[in-house]
């Protein structure tokens, strides 16, 4: 991989139309360029020189002929340098070292407390990154972009966890600002973890192409990542999608937010270890009494959905609840939102099948017959890797300062 | 105003970035919309010399100089042709003949019943049309665009009524060819009453610039029009907003859409009207005890509405009841959507401040701090005109079709 200029980061909005052209294409010729963009041949053909001199572009194939020559294919410069996409978790950091094409030359994982001070989980993530770039022969001033994904609320200008209620050490932190010290040559962009998730699906996954989807992550908490008219939706304060507290029992449990009732209190993996933990106590579940005995006393949503895959009784009655649950609460938003698709993912997500039947039947009951015509529900095909990928297309979309 | 050759119905997306810039301004040189667009000076004055010869801008005044020569300002060619708004609303319906430059000529209302055959309706909405185009000495055809905004979910390519609970009858019946025979020179385009409502704020009242909002209308029904990032949002199936039928109470009234506790049963005017009869005959609103006596046994949301701003008891406890039902469900819509403002219409609202407070009380008590930051909950400010002004802007962002 080359060393490349990367001072200059600015790009008018033409030439931002032509890179995202090439980057959704992978191949295509000047002419197709022309004809889905709208712009001039001159237009075109001068851009794209243009984005070739500077590195961006590369000359690909040649292409099949539509009556004349046989066009020249352009596609993007994997070797222009290198993207860093990162998924900070409650309990765990991903690291993922991209080419410029957005594909994955290396991924490491540990784990992490996001409750530590923002300095060291943060120098620790710089570490990595200067690791994962040194065996591969290269310096960390060939990393054109850094996409983090955050378990909060960010104020996605300044890239800031507002209120975190996880991560209360990291209020007006700029996770941004630390990033860029330490990787001057860098864009740094920072989303809540469930955007990027959203933005994982929409760029590389199953929502290519879907105009509008919700990404539900159930976990420790519940979150939701709005996709509207093809385009990421933060709402006015970076708080959209903030859905583990909609109230869904006025006289349900108090909520860490000082609530009662959230969802995210009474249906998240925390409320199912717990309903677990009962069954198990109070001999229902023959199953889950087992696990707390290996498991030193300690029980997690996953043991729950265990047992509901080995056909417990009690641990399906559970499921069945959570499923009905986050169900419902989706059921308001398909009504309000009339999606076209809803991907489930999140570790509690793993439960499988019986939690995504409890909650399509949830949502059918409670939705109108119109806004689930075309609905799928459906367990985000990325998975695992949602936050990954789409840490990286965040990166790689924010690379370039649009200029006019 | 002259006659126009109304038959070139197409435009080049850069000439309708054009268009719509000088919409926005009002008048702009040639100089502005080049820095605005990204375009080049030679596009941009190729642009516009077109427009002005296919009579769609016109010269206006000389601007300031920004150091050199004083610029040639352009602006919308008023005469160009004209606009039709209609609003069909559940018993009435409200016409508009406005220029080309979205100015209102001439306003025309009436009763009607929405539960009529679609025909009988139409018919006299174009009958209508035609009466005021004669008004104004001008043909049927000089009417380039018709827009109309209809009480319930709208498939919107096809501008036609999919499974309108108020309209049984318009299932399937294309508004648009309709129309479209009786004003063949005319393009037609079709919305939901609420969606044209938010466009309405969007493009000529108080929702200028703000990139998302809810506009809210409480009538006989509840719905809710989308803005996200600065665009009307339909959903996949154009049943977005479709918020009546949120379930707020599982033990609920049945609603006539065949669910129990749905907002609409509970909260709309028809809810608020029969808890003020129930008031007015169990003695508690002597006020309503009177109107309900002087109006011959019919007592509406208004009437209640009045009581309560005469200070009666019983009716303020409907009002607030009223109102944290709405804020209760509106709570949700905050956390997942995040609104910059949320616009409060149709004819409940006239019930005023305390509805307003109630609903307000509501969100602020069960959203998240982060998500009210910034929200503000007002009464809409264009109120009964919202639907009529964003049916006549619905109709001039489709008078075109963009070719690449």
């Amino acid at each position: 991989m080359q060393a490349t200029l990367t001072t200059q980061r600015t790009i008018t909005l033409e030439e931002l139309d032509v890179l995202l052209a090439v980057r959704r294409a992978g191949e295509i010729s000047r002419a197709e360029l022309q004809a889905q963009l709208g712009l001039s041949r001159a237009t075109v053909a001068a851009i794209v020189s243009q984005l070739v001199v500077r590195g961006i572009l590369s000359e690909a194939g040649i292409g099949d002929s539509e009556g004349g020559r046989r066009p020249q294919l352009f596609a993007i410069n994997g070797g222009f340098g290198y993207i860093v996409g990162v998924d900070v978790g409650a309990t765990s950091i991903d690291i993922a070292l991209a080419d410029f094409n957005n594909q994955i030359l290396e991924r490491y994982a540990e784990a992490a407390d996001v409750r530590d001070e923002p300095e060291a989980l943060l120098g620790r993530i710089a570490t990595l990154i200067e690791q994962v770039v040194d065996r591969h022969f290269a310096h960390p001033e060939q990393i054109l972009a850094i996409g983090i994904g955050v378990p909060g609320p960010v104020n996605f200008e300044d890239g800031v966890l507002i209120a975190p209620p996880l991560m209360p050490q990291w209020e007006s932190f700029s996770i941004r600002d630390f990033m860029r010290r330490r990787f001057p040559s860098a864009s740094v962009t920072v989303d809540n973890d469930v955007n990027v998730m959203a933005i994982g699906e929409a760029t590389t996954g199953a929502g290519q192409g879907v105009e509008n989807f919700l990404y539900i992550k159930i976990g420790t908490g519940i979150g939701c990542g709005i996709i509207s008219h093809s385009e990421i939706y933060r709402g006015r304060d970076g708080a959209a999608g903030d859905v583990g507290h909609i109230c869904i029992d006025y006289n349900g449990p108090i909520c860490h937010c000082g609530n009662a009732g959230c969802l995210e209190i009474m249906a998240a993996g925390p409320a199912i270890a717990m309903r677990g933990r009962e069954v198990a106590e109070s001999g229902k579940s023959p199953f889950l009494a087992r696990r707390l005995a290996e498991n030193h006393g300690e029980l997690t949503a996953t043991d729950v959905g265990d047992a509901a895959k080995a056909g417990d009784r009690a641990a399906n009655e559970i499921v069945n609840l959570t499923g009905k649950m986050i169900g419902g609460m989706l059921a308001t938003l398909v009504n309000f939102f009339n999606p076209q698709v809803i991907y489930i993912g999140g570790g509690v997500s793993n439960i499988g099948n019986r939690l995504l039947s409890a909650i399509h039947q949830a949502v059918l009951r409670r939705s109108t017959s119109l806004a689930t015509r075309h609905l799928r529900i459906e367990f985000s095909p990325l998975g695992a890797d949602a936050g990954i990928t789409g840490a990286i297309s965040l990166a790689s979309e924010h690379l370039f300062e649009v200029v006019t």
